[in-house]
Protein backbone atom coordinates (compact mmCIF):
# COMPACT_ATOMS: atom_id res chain seq x y z
CA UNK A 1 0.00 0.00 0.00
CA UNK A 2 2.61 2.50 0.85
CA UNK A 3 4.33 1.73 -2.24
CA UNK A 4 1.30 2.75 -4.53
CA UNK A 5 1.42 6.03 -2.00
CA UNK A 6 4.57 6.68 -2.88
CA UNK A 7 3.99 5.95 -6.73
CA UNK A 8 0.61 7.94 -6.86
CA UNK A 9 1.77 11.06 -4.76
CA UNK A 10 4.59 11.26 -7.67
CA UNK A 11 1.65 11.07 -10.69
CA UNK A 12 -0.82 13.12 -9.28
CA UNK A 13 0.36 15.52 -6.94
CA UNK A 14 -0.44 16.23 -2.98
CA UNK A 15 -3.73 18.06 -3.80
CA UNK A 16 -5.34 14.78 -6.25
CA UNK A 17 -3.61 12.65 -3.56
CA UNK A 18 -6.12 14.13 -0.21
CA UNK A 19 -9.07 14.01 -2.66
CA UNK A 20 -8.06 10.13 -3.56
CA UNK A 21 -7.01 9.60 0.18
CA UNK A 22 -10.90 10.90 0.85
CA UNK A 23 -12.13 9.01 -1.57
CA UNK A 24 -11.01 5.39 0.24
CA UNK A 25 -11.96 6.50 3.66
CA UNK A 26 -15.40 7.48 2.41
CA UNK A 27 -15.30 3.97 0.27
CA UNK A 28 -14.50 1.94 3.05
CA UNK A 29 -17.56 3.56 4.93
CA UNK A 30 -19.82 2.60 2.42
CA UNK A 31 -18.35 -0.94 1.97
CA UNK A 32 -18.61 -1.59 5.64
CA UNK A 33 -22.41 -0.23 5.43
CA UNK A 34 -23.49 -2.43 2.24
CA UNK A 35 -21.05 -5.16 3.01
CA UNK A 36 -19.23 -4.74 -0.31
CA UNK A 37 -15.55 -6.49 -0.21
CA UNK A 38 -13.32 -3.70 1.38
CA UNK A 39 -10.15 -4.76 -0.18
CA UNK A 40 -11.40 -4.27 -3.68
CA UNK A 41 -13.12 -1.40 -2.90
CA UNK A 42 -9.83 0.16 -1.03
CA UNK A 43 -7.72 -0.47 -4.12
CA UNK A 44 -9.96 0.49 -6.70
CA UNK A 45 -10.72 3.75 -5.16
CA UNK A 46 -6.86 4.51 -4.20
CA UNK A 47 -6.12 4.36 -7.77
CA UNK A 48 -9.29 5.64 -9.85
CA UNK A 49 -7.61 8.90 -10.82
CA UNK A 50 -3.99 7.40 -11.95
CA UNK A 51 -4.68 9.03 -14.98
CA UNK A 52 -6.26 12.50 -14.17
CA UNK A 53 -3.09 14.83 -13.94
CA UNK A 54 -2.31 14.35 -17.68
CA UNK A 55 -2.62 16.14 -20.93
CA UNK A 56 -5.59 15.51 -23.40
CA UNK A 57 -2.78 14.87 -25.90
CA UNK A 58 -0.57 12.41 -23.27
CA UNK A 59 -3.73 11.03 -22.46
CA UNK A 60 -4.40 10.26 -26.47
CA UNK A 61 -0.79 9.14 -26.83
CA UNK A 62 -1.08 6.53 -24.12
CA UNK A 63 -4.69 5.42 -25.16
CA UNK A 64 -2.82 4.50 -28.25
CA UNK A 65 0.63 2.55 -26.88
CA UNK A 66 -1.48 0.94 -24.68
CA UNK A 67 -3.70 -0.13 -27.72
CA UNK A 68 -7.07 1.09 -25.51
CA UNK A 69 -10.07 1.11 -27.70
CA UNK A 70 -12.07 4.37 -27.02
CA UNK A 71 -15.43 5.71 -28.43
CA UNK A 72 -15.39 9.22 -30.05
CA UNK A 73 -16.96 10.85 -26.91
CA UNK A 74 -14.25 9.30 -25.01
CA UNK A 75 -11.61 10.90 -26.51
CA UNK A 76 -12.78 14.40 -26.27
CA UNK A 77 -11.68 14.80 -23.07
CA UNK A 78 -9.43 13.93 -20.35
CA UNK A 79 -12.19 13.89 -18.05
CA UNK A 80 -13.98 10.93 -19.87
CA UNK A 81 -10.48 9.54 -20.93
CA UNK A 82 -8.78 8.97 -17.55
CA UNK A 83 -10.97 6.25 -16.33
CA UNK A 84 -10.71 3.76 -18.95
CA UNK A 85 -6.87 4.50 -19.58
CA UNK A 86 -5.93 4.53 -15.55
CA UNK A 87 -7.67 1.22 -15.62
CA UNK A 88 -5.49 -0.02 -18.31
CA UNK A 89 -2.04 1.57 -16.51
CA UNK A 90 -2.53 0.41 -13.39
CA UNK A 91 -3.58 -3.01 -14.59
CA UNK A 92 0.43 -2.86 -15.98
CA UNK A 93 2.07 -0.89 -13.30
CA UNK A 94 0.40 -2.78 -10.36
CA UNK A 95 -0.57 -6.11 -11.98
CA UNK A 96 -3.65 -6.34 -11.52
CA UNK A 97 -5.74 -8.70 -12.65
CA UNK A 98 -9.52 -7.95 -10.83
CA UNK A 99 -11.52 -7.15 -13.73
CA UNK A 100 -13.87 -5.94 -10.84
CA UNK A 101 -10.93 -2.97 -9.87
CA UNK A 102 -10.53 -2.31 -12.99
CA UNK A 103 -14.08 -1.75 -13.76
CA UNK A 104 -14.50 -0.18 -10.91
CA UNK A 105 -11.79 2.39 -12.38
CA UNK A 106 -12.92 2.31 -16.04
CA UNK A 107 -16.68 3.77 -14.93
CA UNK A 108 -16.17 6.04 -12.02
CA UNK A 109 -16.88 8.75 -14.05
CA UNK A 110 -19.42 8.12 -16.29
CA UNK A 111 -21.20 5.25 -14.51
CA UNK A 112 -23.07 2.43 -16.36
CA UNK A 113 -25.64 -0.46 -16.72
CA UNK A 114 -25.65 -2.87 -14.18
CA UNK A 115 -22.77 -2.01 -11.91
CA UNK A 116 -22.10 -4.03 -9.16
CA UNK A 117 -21.35 -3.30 -5.65
CA UNK A 118 -17.79 -2.56 -5.78
CA UNK A 119 -18.29 -0.32 -8.87
CA UNK A 120 -21.31 1.67 -7.32
CA UNK A 121 -19.01 2.39 -4.14
CA UNK A 122 -16.17 4.07 -5.89
CA UNK A 123 -18.47 5.92 -8.29
CA UNK A 124 -20.43 7.25 -5.32
CA UNK A 125 -17.43 7.85 -3.31
CA UNK A 126 -16.13 9.79 -5.63
CA UNK A 127 -18.92 11.94 -5.95
CA UNK A 128 -19.51 12.57 -2.15
CA UNK A 129 -16.32 12.47 -0.64
CA UNK A 130 -16.21 14.95 2.45
CA UNK A 131 -13.91 17.68 0.00
CA UNK A 132 -17.21 18.12 -2.76
CA UNK A 133 -19.16 20.83 -2.37
CA UNK A 134 -22.46 21.24 -4.64
CA UNK A 135 -26.42 21.82 -4.27
CA UNK A 136 -28.07 18.96 -3.39
CA UNK A 137 -24.91 16.60 -1.79
CA UNK A 138 -26.11 16.36 1.25
CA UNK A 139 -29.11 14.65 0.06
CA UNK A 140 -27.29 12.47 -2.32
CA UNK A 141 -24.73 11.37 1.32
CA UNK A 142 -27.47 10.56 3.34
CA UNK A 143 -29.31 8.55 0.95
CA UNK A 144 -25.92 6.80 -0.35
CA UNK A 145 -26.44 5.28 3.62
CA UNK A 146 -29.18 3.66 2.64
CA UNK A 147 -29.80 3.05 -1.17
CA UNK A 148 -26.88 2.58 -3.25
CA UNK A 149 -29.05 2.87 -6.54
CA UNK A 150 -30.94 5.35 -5.24
CA UNK A 151 -28.15 7.34 -4.28
CA UNK A 152 -26.64 6.71 -7.55
CA UNK A 153 -29.65 7.83 -9.67
CA UNK A 154 -29.50 11.38 -7.82
CA UNK A 155 -25.89 11.08 -8.61
CA UNK A 156 -26.69 10.86 -12.48
CA UNK A 157 -29.19 13.36 -12.56
CA UNK A 158 -26.82 15.62 -10.85
CA UNK A 159 -24.14 15.01 -13.71
CA UNK A 160 -26.64 15.28 -16.37
CA UNK A 161 -27.86 18.72 -15.03
CA UNK A 162 -24.20 19.87 -14.90
CA UNK A 163 -23.12 18.54 -18.40
CA UNK A 164 -26.38 20.34 -20.11
CA UNK A 165 -26.06 23.44 -17.91
CA UNK A 166 -21.78 23.56 -19.27
CA UNK A 167 -22.89 22.77 -22.77
CA UNK A 168 -20.73 19.63 -22.58
CA UNK A 169 -20.69 16.63 -24.07
CA UNK A 170 -23.37 13.77 -22.36
CA UNK A 171 -21.39 10.09 -22.24
CA UNK A 172 -24.08 7.40 -23.35
CA UNK A 173 -22.85 5.15 -20.29
CA UNK A 174 -23.97 7.70 -18.37
CA UNK A 175 -27.77 7.72 -19.62
CA UNK A 176 -27.42 3.76 -20.00
CA UNK A 177 -27.05 3.91 -16.08
CA UNK A 178 -29.42 6.00 -15.27
CA UNK A 179 -31.67 4.23 -17.92
CA UNK A 180 -31.17 1.01 -16.31
CA UNK A 181 -31.20 1.82 -11.87
CA UNK A 182 -35.38 3.73 -14.02
CA UNK A 183 -36.37 0.20 -15.55
CA UNK A 184 -35.10 -1.15 -12.20
CA UNK A 185 -37.09 1.24 -10.18
CA UNK A 186 -40.09 0.32 -12.21
CA UNK A 187 -39.76 -3.46 -11.86
CA UNK A 188 -38.46 -4.01 -15.43
CA UNK A 189 -34.69 -4.24 -16.41
CA UNK A 190 -34.99 -2.22 -19.37
CA UNK A 191 -31.00 -2.10 -20.62
CA UNK A 192 -30.70 -6.04 -19.96
CA UNK A 193 -30.61 -6.52 -23.49
CA UNK A 194 -29.51 -3.31 -24.42
CA UNK B 1 -53.72 14.66 -49.81
CA UNK B 2 -57.59 15.34 -49.00
CA UNK B 3 -57.41 11.56 -48.68
CA UNK B 4 -54.64 11.72 -45.93
CA UNK B 5 -56.09 14.32 -44.42
CA UNK B 6 -59.85 11.98 -43.89
CA UNK B 7 -57.67 9.13 -42.80
CA UNK B 8 -55.71 10.81 -39.97
CA UNK B 9 -58.84 12.37 -38.45
CA UNK B 10 -59.72 9.10 -38.04
CA UNK B 11 -56.92 7.74 -36.82
CA UNK B 12 -55.87 10.94 -34.31
CA UNK B 13 -58.81 12.12 -33.50
CA UNK B 14 -59.51 15.84 -34.58
CA UNK B 15 -57.13 17.77 -31.44
CA UNK B 16 -54.26 15.84 -32.44
CA UNK B 17 -55.62 16.39 -36.17
CA UNK B 18 -55.36 20.56 -34.92
CA UNK B 19 -51.81 19.95 -33.43
CA UNK B 20 -51.29 18.39 -36.70
CA UNK B 21 -51.85 20.94 -38.98
CA UNK B 22 -50.19 23.86 -37.24
CA UNK B 23 -46.76 21.19 -37.46
CA UNK B 24 -47.50 21.00 -41.35
CA UNK B 25 -47.53 24.85 -41.53
CA UNK B 26 -45.14 25.17 -39.24
CA UNK B 27 -42.69 22.80 -41.27
CA UNK B 28 -43.79 24.48 -44.09
CA UNK B 29 -42.53 28.15 -43.20
CA UNK B 30 -39.63 26.57 -41.44
CA UNK B 31 -38.59 24.68 -44.91
CA UNK B 32 -38.75 27.86 -46.98
CA UNK B 33 -36.92 29.78 -44.75
CA UNK B 34 -34.05 27.31 -44.84
CA UNK B 35 -34.59 26.27 -48.35
CA UNK B 36 -35.71 22.71 -48.08
CA UNK B 37 -37.80 20.46 -50.18
CA UNK B 38 -41.21 21.61 -48.93
CA UNK B 39 -43.40 18.56 -50.34
CA UNK B 40 -41.14 16.20 -48.58
CA UNK B 41 -41.39 18.47 -45.43
CA UNK B 42 -45.67 18.63 -45.48
CA UNK B 43 -46.01 14.92 -45.65
CA UNK B 44 -43.39 13.92 -43.07
CA UNK B 45 -44.88 16.78 -40.66
CA UNK B 46 -48.70 15.41 -41.65
CA UNK B 47 -47.77 12.02 -40.88
CA UNK B 48 -45.70 12.10 -38.03
CA UNK B 49 -48.03 11.36 -35.47
CA UNK B 50 -49.66 8.76 -37.43
CA UNK B 51 -48.96 5.84 -34.23
CA UNK B 52 -49.73 8.38 -31.48
CA UNK B 53 -52.79 7.58 -30.46
CA UNK B 54 -52.78 3.84 -29.75
CA UNK B 55 -52.06 2.38 -26.60
CA UNK B 56 -48.58 1.07 -25.44
CA UNK B 57 -49.96 -2.66 -25.97
CA UNK B 58 -51.50 -2.25 -29.21
CA UNK B 59 -48.23 -0.54 -30.25
CA UNK B 60 -46.26 -3.60 -29.55
CA UNK B 61 -48.40 -5.80 -31.12
CA UNK B 62 -48.57 -3.71 -34.37
CA UNK B 63 -44.67 -3.52 -34.04
CA UNK B 64 -44.48 -7.11 -33.97
CA UNK B 65 -46.70 -8.00 -36.54
CA UNK B 66 -44.65 -5.46 -39.10
CA UNK B 67 -41.66 -7.34 -37.84
CA UNK B 68 -40.06 -3.48 -36.43
CA UNK B 69 -37.15 -4.08 -34.21
CA UNK B 70 -37.33 -1.55 -31.37
CA UNK B 71 -34.49 -1.61 -29.05
CA UNK B 72 -35.10 -2.10 -25.07
CA UNK B 73 -35.95 1.56 -24.07
CA UNK B 74 -37.79 2.46 -26.91
CA UNK B 75 -40.41 -0.18 -26.00
CA UNK B 76 -41.46 1.08 -22.88
CA UNK B 77 -43.47 4.09 -23.50
CA UNK B 78 -46.06 5.33 -26.43
CA UNK B 79 -44.39 8.44 -26.97
CA UNK B 80 -40.76 6.84 -28.08
CA UNK B 81 -42.81 3.85 -30.12
CA UNK B 82 -45.01 6.33 -32.14
CA UNK B 83 -41.88 7.80 -34.12
CA UNK B 84 -40.58 4.15 -35.57
CA UNK B 85 -44.29 3.02 -35.83
CA UNK B 86 -46.15 5.44 -37.60
CA UNK B 87 -43.10 5.41 -40.34
CA UNK B 88 -43.74 1.77 -40.57
CA UNK B 89 -47.45 2.06 -40.99
CA UNK B 90 -47.30 5.16 -42.99
CA UNK B 91 -44.96 3.08 -45.36
CA UNK B 92 -47.62 0.46 -45.82
CA UNK B 93 -51.01 2.94 -45.88
CA UNK B 94 -49.74 5.42 -48.10
CA UNK B 95 -46.70 3.47 -50.17
CA UNK B 96 -44.51 6.22 -48.82
CA UNK B 97 -40.77 4.75 -50.26
CA UNK B 98 -39.04 7.88 -49.50
CA UNK B 99 -36.59 7.18 -46.46
CA UNK B 100 -36.06 10.96 -45.61
CA UNK B 101 -39.70 11.03 -45.20
CA UNK B 102 -39.36 8.35 -42.94
CA UNK B 103 -36.62 9.11 -41.08
CA UNK B 104 -37.95 12.65 -40.20
CA UNK B 105 -41.00 10.67 -38.73
CA UNK B 106 -38.96 7.91 -37.13
CA UNK B 107 -36.99 10.67 -35.37
CA UNK B 108 -39.31 13.20 -34.85
CA UNK B 109 -39.73 12.43 -30.94
CA UNK B 110 -35.47 11.56 -30.23
CA UNK B 111 -34.05 13.93 -32.63
CA UNK B 112 -30.64 11.29 -33.88
CA UNK B 113 -27.19 12.37 -34.83
CA UNK B 114 -26.44 13.71 -38.31
CA UNK B 115 -30.05 14.70 -38.98
CA UNK B 116 -31.48 16.29 -42.86
CA UNK B 117 -32.64 19.22 -43.07
CA UNK B 118 -36.06 17.59 -43.53
CA UNK B 119 -35.79 15.55 -40.29
CA UNK B 120 -33.91 18.36 -38.38
CA UNK B 121 -37.50 20.79 -39.77
CA UNK B 122 -39.97 18.39 -38.70
CA UNK B 123 -38.43 17.43 -35.30
CA UNK B 124 -38.05 21.70 -34.86
CA UNK B 125 -41.29 22.03 -36.07
CA UNK B 126 -43.25 19.74 -33.80
CA UNK B 127 -41.78 21.28 -30.73
CA UNK B 128 -42.16 25.07 -31.64
CA UNK B 129 -46.01 24.90 -33.02
CA UNK B 130 -47.62 27.58 -32.04
CA UNK B 131 -50.05 25.71 -29.68
CA UNK B 132 -46.61 24.45 -27.46
CA UNK B 133 -46.18 26.49 -24.64
CA UNK B 134 -43.15 26.04 -22.24
CA UNK B 135 -40.19 27.69 -21.05
CA UNK B 136 -37.93 29.31 -23.21
CA UNK B 137 -39.78 28.68 -26.11
CA UNK B 138 -39.83 31.95 -27.61
CA UNK B 139 -36.17 31.60 -28.11
CA UNK B 140 -36.23 28.47 -29.71
CA UNK B 141 -38.50 29.89 -31.90
CA UNK B 142 -36.46 33.02 -32.68
CA UNK B 143 -33.87 30.87 -33.25
CA UNK B 144 -35.06 28.09 -35.65
CA UNK B 145 -35.58 31.22 -38.27
CA UNK B 146 -31.74 31.68 -38.28
CA UNK B 147 -29.77 28.53 -37.62
CA UNK B 148 -31.79 24.60 -37.37
CA UNK B 149 -28.88 23.64 -35.54
CA UNK B 150 -29.03 25.83 -32.45
CA UNK B 151 -32.41 25.54 -32.35
CA UNK B 152 -32.25 21.61 -32.21
CA UNK B 153 -29.54 22.00 -29.80
CA UNK B 154 -31.63 24.06 -27.34
CA UNK B 155 -34.64 22.06 -28.27
CA UNK B 156 -32.58 18.48 -27.17
CA UNK B 157 -31.18 20.59 -23.86
CA UNK B 158 -35.17 21.61 -22.73
CA UNK B 159 -35.78 17.47 -23.70
CA UNK B 160 -33.15 16.00 -21.54
CA UNK B 161 -34.07 18.54 -18.54
CA UNK B 162 -37.70 17.94 -19.17
CA UNK B 163 -36.64 14.26 -18.51
CA UNK B 164 -34.55 14.43 -15.63
CA UNK B 165 -37.55 16.11 -14.49
CA UNK B 166 -40.18 13.74 -15.24
CA UNK B 167 -37.91 11.02 -13.73
CA UNK B 168 -38.45 9.82 -17.30
CA UNK B 169 -36.39 7.68 -19.57
CA UNK B 170 -33.62 9.69 -21.66
CA UNK B 171 -33.33 7.92 -25.14
CA UNK B 172 -29.90 7.67 -26.06
CA UNK B 173 -30.47 9.06 -29.58
CA UNK B 174 -31.39 12.31 -28.25
CA UNK B 175 -27.73 12.25 -26.54
CA UNK B 176 -26.23 11.57 -29.44
CA UNK B 177 -28.38 14.14 -31.37
CA UNK B 178 -26.97 16.55 -29.19
CA UNK B 179 -24.17 15.60 -28.86
CA UNK B 180 -23.28 15.48 -32.50
CA UNK B 181 -23.99 19.55 -32.93
CA UNK B 182 -21.39 20.10 -29.98
CA UNK B 183 -19.03 18.07 -31.34
CA UNK B 184 -20.21 19.88 -34.86
CA UNK B 185 -20.20 23.41 -33.22
CA UNK B 186 -16.66 22.35 -32.01
CA UNK B 187 -15.63 21.65 -35.69
CA UNK B 188 -15.39 18.17 -35.11
CA UNK B 189 -17.70 16.15 -35.70
CA UNK B 190 -17.12 13.41 -33.03
CA UNK B 191 -20.29 11.23 -33.83
CA UNK B 192 -18.92 10.65 -36.93
CA UNK B 193 -17.72 6.44 -36.31
CA UNK B 194 -19.60 6.15 -33.29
Amino acid sequence: MDRIIEVLKDRIGEERLNHTLSVVEEALSLAKRHKAPEDKVKIAALLHDFAKNLTLEESLRLAKEYGLKLDDVTITSTELIHGPLGARMVKEYFNIGDQEILNAITYHTTGRENMTTVEKIVFLADFIEPGREFEGIQIIRAKALEDLDEAIFMALDSTISYLLKKKSIIHVNTVHARNFLLGKRLGENINEKA
